[in-house]
């Protein structure tokens, strides 16, 4: 007997009430799901709303699956069959069924469609969208961030934990500047990922550098400056654009051993910029300067060491003279803005860190002995306000 | 010297021009970064897309932190500061100092806060949103959906390992029935584990069997029959919903044993429902019935598997006599619905298990020796459609 194919396609939908099953409290009422369509618009959103937050980490770990496999990459500006992507990846000698790597490369590629990194042609093959070029290996963070994903995956994968053990660390790099993780050998080794991470801050530092060093009140403070010293400057981003505007001010980069040795050779200092090691919670070792910078540098402590550190700073400035403090401000009502809220929970799992408001971090301006502050709004696409503590 | 606050704020957002590096290639063009305002917003909202993909990760671990910590729950009907939701917390006493514990709990309340699973009133306490109160310890299955997430987010970490080493395990579960996961024991019990899986399914069992069993080609197909044997029933929550509304009818549930065992005293079997145990991929311990049910069953196994599978219960069939699968699938263009393509890539990450169009559940079917296929789309928000395949 041949097969007949009697497909019947009822959609029922419509029928909400069996959804959900009785009587589930919500707030005061009892609703029972056997009455008419007990279950409102808000709490269907709801709902919805809460598969998407679950859905959360599935999303992120199919970008870093793409990345790591550069599928956007692979495919480029031109498109690609998934047969074609599978042949170009540099896992496929792993397979030994080549149908069984097609499949899977192909259930890989329909998953980047359904997140818009990638789009289907009616010929079924696979184009970049925006979104897809922009996760190209390429002078913006978005690969490099991807590729340091699993880090921070891991660290998040704490939150729950540390917070109930009621213990954090004091901060996320040892004392040679390495980063300190949770199981961070399993993910990679200590040293490539600790490059990665500066090299991940480096492009977020290049994405801000040209807008603050346009603001007025900043090109009006760096103006006729002999020395400007970028405390935890890391590998010398920052430093390096400063140096370049104003030749004649001497820069130098302060921070622990590692971070300088991983600058590449291409990242040589140039004459008017010099790279310094030591510890900025002693004052001794900070170099002389009539400007200090703190970029993304008061995030990483606890309120404590937070004033330890300005009042380093305060120690070593003459009356006049600031601090140059460049960190994103969560709004007063501490619940956004969003990127800056993650960042926050992303500390709390990590270290003693944590992100503050424009009033907490006047108060530990004030407390460590300064005698006035300022407040520059970088707008929302920013990575980072400006905040000047002047003595 | 009194502090003098002399705050400014100036919002420069409409500086676009600095916040991408120079020369980023995108598509065809290069674009430098100096002209006039080259990126458009197209560019703005693919960035932002990304990096929405990229908190993804750090949403879902905020939602199980406040989960694991009941934070809903203790809020409740009400509303509570957050030194009131730090005294009720189970982990306070982990806390050496109260005001760390509450500046902790004040970050995490303010993060739920951003995530729309709280909101903050004028007065600074919290109370539950619709999401929130859905969340609280219910009848519903997020809570157990986010209390279990560790195991999907360690299985979801390995995903670019598992994908770039080209193999899989054969089924999630070993021998005794007991859920097989990476690094399981590191998050909980392997036995808790599994009894938490079993919850959920559970739960999201319950939200589709009422439509189900009202749809009235189950219900033609369901009467008047000795006996149906419900394969992978697991704990029995659909089989003891169909016991209960066909009561002449005999049901079987046929899994391996743990699943069974786990049943607690309040599940008891009634008098036409009984549990057997035995491994289906053996046609000789499967039980004679007239009609089998295959719940999220095929979805846990490779073609070949699932094949073999249906071979078996076709040959325990009489000819007219059908098997009832239940699963949700995929667009023909396998890009959507999300949910289904994200439990792809679950599966991708953890074993041989994949989801399937209509047309290769329907190409498997006929290749295990059916004669006849019909499909039943229960609707968008349901987890399950109907595929009936008779012999």
């Amino acid at each position: 007997m041949a097969p007949t194919d009697s497909t019947k396609i009822v959609d029922s939908q419509e029928n909400n009430e069996g959804e959900m099953p009785e009587e589930v409290p919500i707030g005061n009422k009892n609703f029972n799901a056997g009455g008419p369509m007990p279950f409102g618009k808000d709490m269907i959103d709801a709902a919805m709303g809460l598969q998407d937050l679950f859905n959360g980490f599935q999303n992120s770990q199919i970008v870093h699956t793409a990345v790591v496999l550069k599928i956007n990459d692979i495919i480029g500006d031109g498109e690609l069959a998934a047969w074609e992507v599978a042949d170009r990846l540099e896992c496929s000698v792993k397979y030994k069924h080549r149908d069984e790597l097609v499949s899977n490369v192909s259930r890989l590629l329909n998953a980047c469609v359904s997140l818009k990194v990638l789009k289907k042609t009616n010929a079924s093959t696979y184009k970049n969208t925006v979104s897809g070029h922009l996760l190209k290996d390429n002078k913006l963070p978005f690969n490099d961030l991807f590729h340091f994903m699993p880090v921070l995956y891991r660290a998040f994968g704490r939150l729950a934990y540390n917070f109930s053990r009621g213990e954090s660390n004091d901060s996320i790099f040892d004392d040679k500047g390495m980063l300190k993780l949770v199981e961070v050998k399993e993910v990679n080794n200590q040293e490539t990922i600790t490059r990665k991470f500066g090299t991940v801050m480096s492009k977020m530092t290049s994405m801000d550098a040209k807008a603050i060093l346009q603001n007025p009140r900043v090109q009006n403070l760096l103006k006729n400056i002999d020395v400007c010293c970028d405390i935890g400057g890391g590998n010398g981003t920052l430093a390096k654009c400063l140096a370049k505007k104003y030749p004649s001010t001497k820069f130098v980069v302060f921070d622990k051993s590692f971070p300088i040795n991983c600058t590449t050779k291409s990242d040589q200092p140039s004459t008017n910029l010099k790279f310094q090691s030591g510890d900025f919670f002693d004052k001794s070792t900070i170099p002389e300067a009539a400007i200090y910078i703190l970029s993304h540098v008061l995030v990483d402590f606890g309120d404590q060491m937070g004033r330890k550190l300005l009042s380093n700073l305060h120690g070593c400035l003459k009356e006049g003279q600031s601090v140059l403090i460049l960190e994103k401000i969560l709004r007063d009502d501490k619940s956004g803005p969003t990127d800056v809220v993650l960042y926050d929970m992303g500390m709390m799992a990590l270290h003693k860190g944590r992100e503050r408001t424009k009033s907490e971090y006047f108060d530990m301006i004030y407390q460590a002995g300064f005698s006035k502050c300022e407040y520059i709004s970088m707008g929302k696409s920013s990575k980072r306000d400006i905040i000047l503590a002047t003595k």
